[in-house]
């Protein structure tokens, strides 16, 4: 292992990260080659930025399995089919395992129904939601996902969390790299809030209410209150009710309202992924031509800034990093993994 | 004519604001049901509330006509077909019509391939996008559309206005009310700006950049700036540019950086359709029930107003009062509508 001591940050080699991983995975009766795709993707999240929900969040992922909150060996079960729109049961399997076989069915329905759309109940935390709009991307289809989440948020109006923060995934395929939006509908994770506590920074922008109702820039106050802001106030607000109940409605599984408010217990989620097959309607040639042509408008804005960054931009330039210098881990987490 | 007069608002029964639209319609050689409905959906926007994208854009819509960027006589043509999926060309009709025609075909094909879908190009504009919500809702399906729109939004980390703020609307169908989320990219639209300018009132919340780059709550500032706030501000800017790519690569049409930056001549849109059936997944009493638990769930939050709302609640008030007392009108709109 390569070690650059960075203030309790190491560099750990891909492959590496992708051997341990594996390894603690099969410690818990794990077939083989689905230990190892699951920790591939928590590989790909950290190598690609997103170390929130990539090595960072591995631990927590091992509590459940401890937990029996995610079952090793549980796969995805049709439940029923009409033409482009099926209804899968997670049965509680590991969640970024339920979630690739959910986008792979939407596009290869897509392949035969223009459309396909794979509507998921009682599964777990998809970790990196971008993932599965890169898997479709790279399908060379459109892919939308989103997930719903135990009540972390409160409803426009009101003080309590009652909505999920429902993470949105829009992916348009790019052969310089696709057009990735992965987006939750709070303006800044409980991840973020943490972070920016931690560096002692105020957040850029309000993103949330204190204990006593006022907007604040302190992330500290908003984690106290449990109050973070939805993005557009209330339309995130409104926009997040929109995506659980086409959730639960589509796949037949829990709305936010019934799933456990406990972030260590979060489970049976419901989630939503959809493809659109792109071949019929023009040839790749062509797509990529258009979306290079709306990228470059959008790109060459008069900026106010340094740049202006197409959404999932930015990992393309954190995959090459991360594969030339090793992923960036904190030793703490590392040492934690490495230990189980 | 019952007449409030109430400082230059008046009030108009709602089947005489239909039948003096139709009238109007019928001196450009509107086919006689066409201009009926295509009246209706514009005394309905006013009756339901919202007044910008009714009887107040009436004017706008018939200069469109004057002008040939609205053809009454075109209708929407199928240009291929691929299961679910749909392409469709507007052909420059009427933009209310185009889309009540395309939200149909989707409802019919979903009940088909359980997802439907119609990408329409060469579309004007759809005036209020929550009527289609509602058309869904009503034939007891999720309906999900958008529709892009010229520049009139700077992307993130940007001043010139290079996306649309392309309006999503999300509808679930519920007995007592479907719930309708009808909402732009932008925190608060143009019009909005306006009536708060008017009004000599601050924005709640900063809802863009003055002309020295710095976010405000002024009205008039922003309209001058032309720099109005995405909501959750880079993420809203993402999601527009998403809603254009799709809409754009799904129908064949114009993306946002090719219609024409001038609001008197926007014209020639791309919108997307799609409507999920649910009867195949669940029975009409049990979606009723499912959707009721998640409304009162979201409405029994620990409130910081008056009331928290779900989307498209203050439609049927704003009908019922519209219905028993008229529809409220600027007395100098109603007077320019007349004299057409």
């Amino acid at each position: 292992m390569r070690v650059h001591d960075n203030s309790q940050v190491i560099s750990v080699p891909y492959q590496e990260v992708c051997a341990v991983l594996t390894r603690a995975l099969l410690k818990f009766e794990f077939a083989p080659e689905r230990a190892s795709f699951c920790a591939q993707l928590f590989a790909d999240a950290s190598r690609d930025g997103v170390t929130s929900h990539g090595v960072d969040r591995f631990p927590r992922f091992v509590q459940g399995i401890r937990k029996r909150l995610v079952n090793v060996h549980a796969t995805p079960e049709l439940v029923s089919s009409n033409g482009s729109l099926e209804r899968w049961n997670g049965n509680s399997g590991p969640g970024n395992l339920n979630a690739w076989h959910s986008m792979a069915r939407a596009i290869k329905l897509s392949r035969h129904h223009g459309i396909g759309c794979v509507a998921l109940a009682n599964t777990n935390h998809w970790m990196r939601g971008g993932a599965y709009g890169w898997q479709a991307a790279e399908a060379g289809v459109i892919g939308i996902c989103w997930t719903n989440t135990m009540p972390n948020l409160p409803p426009w109006g009101a003080s309590d969390p009652r909505v999920g923060n429902n993470p949105l995934v829009i992916a348009v395929p790019r052969p310089h790299g696709p057009v990735v939006l992965d987006m939750a509908m709070s303006q800044f994770s409980y991840g973020g809030l943490a972070s920016y506590r931690a560096r002692g920074e105020s957040l850029p922008f309000a993103g949330g209410y204190d204990s006593d109702g006022r907007l604040t820039t302190d992330a500290a106050a908003i984690e106290a209150s449990e109050r973070p802001l939805p993005i557009g106030y209330w339309k995130g607000s409104g926009l997040a009710l929109m995506l659980d109940l086409m959730a639960g409605l589509l796949s037949g599984g829990q709305f936010t309202h019934q799933i456990t408010a406990d972030p260590q217990e979060e489970a049976r989620l419901s989630q939503v992924f959809m493809a659109f097959d792109l071949s019929a309607l023009a040839n790749a040639k062509t797509i990529a031509e258009l979306v290079d042509r709306v990228i470059h408008h959008f790109q060459f804005s008069e900026r106010t800034g340094e740049q202006v960054l197409y959404p999932g931009q930015r990992v393309l330039e954190a995959r090459r990093e991360s594969m030339a210098k090793g992923i960036r881990i904190q030793q703490s987490i590392w040492n934690e993994i490495r230990e189980i």
